[in-house]
């Protein structure tokens, strides 16, 4: 069974924003059970963690003889490894692969940036400047997808890994405010989290903070 | 024949930074001819192109019935239909896609947001501020990529994709003078850029900045 890292204390105090969430979830819509080893700050900044993620991050992926890391490249390995989250159409295929790299390279970018922002600049005078600067990219970037969304349910046809990829991006706008001014994402976004193999994946992380906070 | 698209007047003057070059690369490497479409900035921006980048990007990928977009899934996309870009053996190439996406997700974005510090926040009284603290970011990625390479020549034992976009990403650095502090991506990218595919693909992109500089 693969075995992947997550926080022993999520910094997003179990909203699901980490990364190992998109990797859950692609579990769960496969029907792939797995472990979770969770890791502390420190243990993940030491060498047995860094020779799977030379980064010091989570999540990482150990199966057999396979350990390797990046939430977006777990996430390909279990969609090419399972059906269900890649279509089997070449053309389709090629486009969801696409938007998978769209939605970490292209639409994430800028709204990590904004969380730089809030937690890096927090006291700068210019943080309320930056905070405009930065929410125009994202703005910017959402109102590209929107207009290219349209009426569809998902990015290519049918749910796949890049729904993920880019669910999880858009969910980390939550309470900026920004997700207010776009119904296409809204009704997106809940159309991905109301999906039961979501929401097994939420209850799971959720599971393991309500545990580290209850032994604070 | 595939074509992709190329800025026609490239803001990086040649020096092969816009997000073609990787593509060319890859095409070079596997020996895939392939045909370039010039576009300006109001092209890119126009419904043609936004039909197959929603996001008014360059480079696209069109061939036969695909119409496609992002580089680094184009770059996938060329090294999972040729030989040579992708190891065979399945957990060498697990490896490789995970240096691809962290290529992309975790080692260019604040590479990436330094160039918006540079030329967006010029004028800023707070411009020097932002620039060590990104530059803390980039070498703090730079300091655990370099850990992890050791004396290695490449990210998977022998060349392949991510290497690819991880020299491109490193190559954003030139002119920055945090490069010079890392002998090891010194000769990385040297390695990466003295291979004759790079060349090629360095003179096609250059030569169209030559025409188009002489004709201004």
């Amino acid at each position: 069974m693969p075995t992947i890292t997550a926080f022993k204390s999520s910094p997003d105090r179990g909203m699901g924003l980490a990364r190992d969430m998109p990797v859950r979830w692609a579990f769960e819509e496969v029907g792939q059970p797995y472990d979770v080893r969770l890791v502390s700050f420190t243990e993940m900044k030491e060498p047995p963690h860094l020779r799977v993620n030379p980064f010091g991050q989570i999540p990482t992926y150990e199966d057999g003889e396979l350990a390797t890391f990046e939430s977006g490249a777990i996430v390909f390995h279990i969609a090419e490894s399972h059906s269900g989250l890649l279509p089997t159409d070449k053309i389709a295929r090629a486009n969801a692969i696409s938007w998978m790299f769209a939605a970490l390279n292209t639409v994430e970018p800028p709204i990590v940036e904004r969380d730089y922002v809030k937690y890096f600049e927090e006291g700068k005078s210019w943080q309320g400047e930056r905070f405009t600067m930065v929410d125009e990219r994202i703005r910017n970037r959402l109102d590209q997808l929107a207009a290219w969304f349209g009426g569809a349910n998902w990015l290519v046809g049918t749910f796949s890994a890049a729904d993920i990829l880019m669910i999880h991006a858009l969910r980390r706008l939550e309470g900026s405010g920004i997700l207010e001014d776009y119904p296409t994402f809204r009704d997106y976004i809940a159309r991905g989290t109301e999906r039961p193999a979501y929401k097994r994946a939420f209850e799971a992380q959720y599971a393991v903070f309500s545990r580290s906070s209850s032994s604070d």
